[in-house]
């Protein structure tokens, strides 16, 4: 991701979405702003996210430096991998939040439902 | 646009970003977050995008009830035409601003070069 942003860009907003690139990467972001998650927890957690795009989505978000892969041992000694944001993804947290907020806002007004608020 | 929601979504970010649902509508909001402007302002303020784009957009903004036209009289008595935020699109404003921070915060510690900060 980081690659392919522009050397110059027309406003700062257009720099965020840039680097944003997307309404999953986001999703993800807004999954992982309460804390770090397995594969397993994340994929449930965006059910209409396929294997595919989740793994390469997230492929994306760790060479951007927005978020990172940590192994930790579990209880069995069994090492087990959690996706955590970086510094830089927890700089998003206003972002995201934001975006969060207008959701919780704004849904009952258009009359969407909206399937789980437990994020 | 409103046409286009879903009926259930997974998360209030979910929402947010299906209503906002791409680059370009996201910065037209921005632009007009500081005042409503006319057609040639937006054209200028935003010169990567072309006036089919633009025009596409801000028709979906505007079916959207996100933005609104008004017309208004010059000093000359001709009529003008001046895109504005409704109170929906003005209820962005935090997710607007949120985008903004970010990106100038990002700016220099990305090494990009943000042209123009007097959105």
């Amino acid at each position: 991701m980081a690659k392919k942003l522009p050397a110059t860009v027309g406003c700062p907003t257009e720099l965020t979405l840039d680097v944003l690139s997307g309404k999953w990467k986001t999703i993800i972001l807004a999954r992982l702003k309460g804390g770090a998650l397995g594969y397993g927890e994340l994929r449930k957690s965006i059910p209409s996210l396929s294997d595919k795009m989740l793994t390469e989505r997230l492929r994306d978000l760790e060479h951007g430096g927005l978020l990172e892969r940590k192994t930790r041992r579990t209880d069995r000694g069994r090492p087990r991998t959690l996706y955590a944001l970086t510094a830089r993804g927890r700089s998003l947290r206003p972002v995201l939040e934001a975006l969060f907020a207008w959701g919780i806002l704004s849904a009952p007004q258009l009359g969407i439902k909206v399937r789980m608020l437990d994020e």
